[in-house]
């Protein structure tokens, strides 16, 4: 199991001097102490609204929000990344998951040929430091930014103000950055998301979600990560899940974004809480065994076939 | 009477320490310890100016605002929804009335064919602390969230910074939600009113209004509204009350409502405030004796026609 | 002559504590012990610029600003209802006067049919106050509302803020509103005369200056009027007085306008200060000798035409 | 030549108390005691950017900024009028001058047939008084407004902000108002220019910057400007110079505004810089000679001729 | 070598007092003591993305962004200058380097063609002096303005309000100006870059950053850009650099900048990271020869092609 110690941890400076053990603890917190980052999903009830959550294919037990905690608390997850309001309402039965407050949301309601997107801040980051003065296990923040956009400006000035304070208070920032508008012809083209990694670093963030990129005529799409990896410099960066598929198709999927694309993590969702309470936890362990303990796509696939247990 | 005890109020964790208190005296108010909600919609005076006041079908006694009040404080209400102004000029008068303040509100003269709804916060919070300073019974706040607008980012935005707010000082939310814009086609699609549930949820909302859904080809109004209420979790779902109808259709869909839909409560305006004094008083006790006390439809309309009275 | 007493103030309950008595003072003031309001509206400067004080059918006289405070000053009058850089150059010299500061004001060179009306804030409370500190007798603020306009949101929550921090601090407050934008077809049809009273109301204006409502087949403007005075509740309605019209038939309206139509008070601004001097205080006399002690048209005409005087 | 005493000043009433002295040293200083304002305009450079100060017909002296200074340090001016940047960087060599530091400024690339004129403030407030406080002598400060414009509201509702605390800072304020933007079809227009002078006032403004209004049939340019000037009331009204043309042409016109127009001074730039040092020192001279000492053309024209000296 | 001393440098007047030494020490570390500025651009990861550091022509060295950090650390440059994020990812292992937070970025994702371009402010001035309070050695900030796009008001007011509040805390200024948008039709028409310069001069910075102008018929680039350099007055002009050319063309380039242009300085990035490390630093001292030490291009090729070195 990789392993980091604290003073492996590369500190950023605008981390304020009496913030810096706390934004310690979150990282090690966060990553359980490999500095990589299993981030389990749930804002897609204002992304998606409730499609995500009831329909065919999708297990009954997720109509009800208390199943993300559940999944959060019985599996192995680095961070629960919710919203503000959602976490307020169920942390107190929960106080062991490490929440990350995704900060901005929007439906999925309008479409980008109606208008290009844009996600509105929910509320102030002081709303979140009060949650955690009030007791809440609070170890970062999510933004999502709409590269290409026409609101690209107010996207990126809300997330650059946004990452500076957090890490004054010792919070670490996971921004999600998807091109998407009428400028952005191909959203998954692997320029762009390894300028996608690029635009994260320069504003300073912790982690940068990404779709993975699209393959080319002469490299996978895990071999095109790993440029993107690259151009993220030392902000980590981990692939959005996408839509539900088989377990074996997606641990594969993630071992090479890790082993071929250097992914520093993963963040999934819909794959995860669609399912029942016991294969969600599962799968998580599954997903965790991949990413926070290097286990081979066989391995895990024990983990998640209940063959043997994962832990931390 | 279904009751509930103090400490079965699950109070947010962002409800600050201090405020814990207020908050649950707030909530045992707002629902006379139920856990259920009888709210008594007056904004309409913005919202449909002054036509739901006045005109055919409607009784003269509803022209002067007064009328509201003295509904209020006669019948049987959880709280009386109006805007800060309408209550600063009347509550001196009524102080026994539970206010909750209707933060933003706008009229219906452009219409969506027109621009997309935005309906702005009129003023900011600490405006009604003020008020409650002052010693006016203030339970808690109300806000529209038009989802699906091309404004849907600015009204999120304050709805959520609001939420916070107003938990951090002890007040209850009640969020008004409804899909509606140029990119929303069928209002009432269960699915749409299902997500405006669990959006209000993640907002942190205590409480959520939304339109009855309508019925499908094998699933009535009622049962597509029971998977819009456990989408909300743990914010609780009423229904708006609609245009006037008659009291047994009236009383009979609340029924459903709460009995089949699984809605924690009512917000009625127009059915109630559009009659005379003597029978608007009736109505909301025949409503709070079905919201508040699990009454029949049967026994309700005993008392809305007079023959028993309804006290809590 | 209606009087009414200190105690009889229906003071809303957003004055502060330590307001109240300076609130009761200035509407005491405001309305000289009547509860009804006489306000001489010379914001136009800015609203038409210089087309109502020069030009055909216009005193000369009306050219120099100072025209306007000594009507004021040796007229009787409620309120001089003007922005605030006009009281501030002149308000030294006529300390006596009771001002109303206008918050808002637009040029009428962009028309409806380019943009829909907004008319924004000029300046901030704290400037008014400051202004009061200094020694002005300022008794209240103005605002005018565009509703229906594109920029109804803009104005409303401008007007909203305003008057809560306003009654804070012990000031009156009067919304001008008027219905118009390109949702709007017919400014003065009854119901959104009326309308517009219930909104200020609904915002917890003092005062509410309307447009007269149109006649209709079977009802005279006076009595539509009465509708809407209703509507405005325990907000006081007063009606613009429009542009100049001879004495007798301006004061017959007005007339009409509290004995049938219910109003308050009166706002006139052209009718009075586009004639001569002697000739425009004799006009407020007439008109305060109807709107403050309950004259008749005949024996008001005999205060316009100097046969006898009128002072309180 | 006309001389006021410092009693003799009119102090608005939104000067606090205690900078009413320093609101009468701004006053004496920028008319030199005399109450009329002799305004050195040197904010093109952002207005017109280069083409004001290199090309053509202008002395080649222009192009080196500090030109500027030169001329303000050795010619007779009220007060050097430029953007706030441009001050700071010469400010420490040229302390005598009396600055009014322009406020808003936008360049002349986006024409008004591509959208209408908006000028933004370039800075608070704040940073002109930390200015003051760093000895720089800072008198007042310089607005520009373009009535009309879509973006009128913006403007205005700046502007009427920063009057009030200018005022109560002790500052004085000019407005440099020009109607202009696709409502409007003759920017020129005797009552628009009298209407500008008119909002000047009700703004608050000491001096009103305005065009020459144009001649009509039957009145000439000078004629018309005495009807702005009147309308403007207690706000002195000075006349923007324009394009450069010859010394005899500009004085006498000049000459006219103040004596048959009622301005009261001048607001001159081109006219000054576009001149060799020596040239444009002996213009300002003269300029002073009419507008500080009420100097007939002829005399005046000896001044710029150099044939006698005008000193204060 | 041209030096300056400590008590030649121009120190603008908005420089607060206690901050005046600062600004010295910044000014000199920034210009090594020269007056002028060899800046390092490396701000092209959000402005270009990922294009500008990794595919044909470019060294793989530079898909690394620690790569910028190295040639600044090992190379000879004034400033490095970056977004802020950037900087705090790398800042405590190159303390030595002098940084340039560049305070607002865009992509390059939308085209001027559909949107004039705005690049908004990433986060306020504040995070900026908390990063210096941790120790960061920050000695000034960077801006971008587009002159003449629709959204020129909003940048100019930014870049305003930052300046005074950068100098009255010590920090130098630098302005990247570039005339952009539907309006502008040639960008680099010697005209409009001269007014770029002057408008950084009003707003007050220190240096501004132009692209080269165009030749025309009868002068040459660097013929042009002198009469710009005039323009700029007290604030510094400096060159982009521009599309990576081979090193002899750069050199003369640079060279004829100021030695015919009057630039006072260089910036430059593509050209100097896109090389493996060993060559960005051997460019970076040929540029500061010529820079900061006035060597010839013949000297200065020598220090690139490494037969000699340059220190300071």
């Amino acid at each position: 199991m990789p392993k980091i110690t604290r003073d492996q941890v590369k500190v950023p400076v605008d981390v304020a001097a009496d913030a810096r053990e706390t934004y310690i603890d979150n990282y090690m917190a966060a990553t359980h102490g490999t500095g990589r980052l299993m981030l389990f999903a749930c804002d897609q009830k204002i992304e998606h609204m409730n499609g995500d959550f009831y329909g065919e294919g999708i297990d009954i037990a997720d109509l009800d929000p208390e199943h993300l905690f559940q999944i959060g608390s019985q599996g192995v997850c680095g961070v629960l990344a919710g919203q503000r309001g959602l976490i307020a309402r169920y942390a107190a039965d929960y106080p062991e998951i490490n929440y990350l407050v995704k900060m901005n949301s929007k439906t999925n309601l309008v479409k980008t040929a109606q208008s290009d997107p844009y996600s509105p801040q929910l509320h102030d980051l002081e709303t979140v430091l009060a949650m955690r003065e009030n007791g809440v296990n609070v170890v970062g923040l999510g933004y999502t930014i709409y590269l290409g956009s026409e609101y690209e400006a107010a996207m990126m000035s809300e997330a650059g103000q946004l990452i500076a304070e957090a890490h004054e208070n010792g919070l670490l920032v996971v921004l999600w950055i998807y091109p998407r508008g009428k400028a952005v012809t191909d959203e998954k083209a692997p320029e762009l998301i390894a300028g996608a990694a690029g635009v994260a670093l320069c504003l300073g963030a912790d982690f940068v979600k990404v779709n993975p990129p699209k393959a080319c005529e002469d490299s996978t799409s895990a071999e095109n990560l790993s440029i993107a990896s690259k151009a993220a410099g030392r902000t980590g960066l981990v692939c959005a899940g996408g839509s539900t598929v088989d377990a074996q198709t997606f641990l594969t999927q993630l071992h090479d974004q890790i082993h071929v694309g250097g992914a520093c993590g993963n963040a999934t969702g819909r794959n995860i809480h669609q399912r029942s309470l016991d294969e969600a936890v599962r799968l998580t362990k599954a997903i965790s065994a991949i990413t926070l303990a290097d286990y081979s796509v066989e391995d895990a696939l024990k983990v998640f076939n209940g063959e043997e247990d994962f832990t931390l």
